[in-house]
């Protein structure tokens, strides 16, 4: 499985995710869910994937090599002229992908795979999208700021309290932290280490991006400490009375 | 869905459960999916229900209807001599059931149904199992001493974190409505009311039952604090610094 969530905020948008990619239980690795494009002064683009891993890489290289060729398809990631346009981009590589993968006429759901999709282009505002598999996709809205990709049940009740458009980045990285912690504890196919970025409104470039590892000292503080905030959060309430 | 806890505790058994049924969003019904037997003095076993409704009503029936006319097949729910009798006689049901519903050589996955079933019967201890639909089941010991069945993962991060073997009937029934309200706030497809029992270890009787109605007094303390208490414990976590 995999757990990833993009965050829309008043003063840009946050992502997270994990890097746990499992074929049963005994059969797990590690890889990057989080890819970046990036180019100072013009666009600041970020993916985040889930689902069949075959999917999700070719649809990441697709995009990746033909942002290097451009001759091969216009406009590339680092060329569409919107958002809306490269959510566009991003859900025709994925149809495609699947396409040229699954067996002509048969179920194409095991090949599936979720994208989140958030960033920023030069004279346009920044914009945060769900891509399904079948290529379409959604925007984030006032209503439904954040979306969450794979195992979303753990950590969305946290999500859904706590979450404040106005929060700073240091309060969303609490939060996520949280939310993933809630998560890593109870789905061991979510794992360790976790990528997070931070991109600042109106930057155009990567304004904070990091790895946080097992033994990252904000993210144990979280791990302990939340457990023990949750047994006073608990406490604080009235008792049952029969 | 739905949404049910069977919960092993030093002092005795606690349950919890759901009364939404769902065939869609716009085809919902409620219906109790606890069902308790219980002869003072003798034994008391209850039993909690999620999965397709056809199947979990005609089991209830079935040991309803064999417990009352025992000269059909013994021993039935009322003359089982053991608990781990009493799961192999539920599991069995289940099995019956599925077997003469799902037509032959078919998937029958869309008419299972999973139980809870705990109590006690006189000369031996409490016990609680999670039964399948394959009609074998597991038994909850100290490392894994609570059973949720229906939607379980919004209400199990508070489970793991502040159960405790030793806590009161009045803590557990605290817990479970924290549980139960951050499931209900996540999925339309459990909803109030809810139904709860105490059974205190050796009393042979029901020690509570009762139904929890949308305008409970304690319920609504709950599902209203339970907000404020957990963005209090949010913010007593450090804060990140970049």
């Amino acid at each position: 499985m995999t757990y990833c969530v993009g965050m829309r905020l008043d003063r840009g948008l946050v992502f997270m995710s994990d890097t746990r990619t499992n074929a049963g239980v005994d059969s797990i690795a590690s890889f990057k869910k989080m890819h970046v494009w990036s180019e100072k002064g013009d666009r600041t683009i970020v993916l985040l994937a889930a689902g069949n891993l075959a999917t999700t890489q070719s649809v990441i290289s697709l995009l990746e090599e033909r942002s290097k060729a451009p001759s091969e398809r216009a406009p590339t990631i680092m060329q569409t002229p919107s958002m809306f346009q490269t959510a566009r981009l991003v859900g025709n590589t994925v149809k495609e992908v699947i396409a040229n993968t699954a067996p002509a006429g048969q179920n194409a759901d095991a090949f599936g795979a979720t994208f989140i999709l958030g960033g920023q282009i030069k004279g346009t505002e920044p914009r945060l999208f769900l891509v399904y598999p079948e290529g379409n996709f959604v925007e984030a809205t006032d209503d439904t700021p954040f979306f969450q990709i794979g195992e979303t049940k753990y950590g969305k009740p946290i999500l859904v309290r706590v979450y404040d458009r106005e929060m700073s980045f240091a309060q969303a990285a609490k939060l996520l932290m949280v939310s993933f912690d809630s998560t890593l504890k109870s789905n061991l196919s979510v794992g360790l280490p976790l990528d997070m970025m931070f991109y600042q409104r109106d930057s155009l470039e990567v304004t904070m991006q990091k790895r946080v590892a097992f033994d990252d000292p904000y993210y144990r503080q979280i791990s302990d400490g939340w457990s023990d905030a949750l047994k006073s959060a608990f406490n604080s309430l009235p008792e049952y009375k029969e």
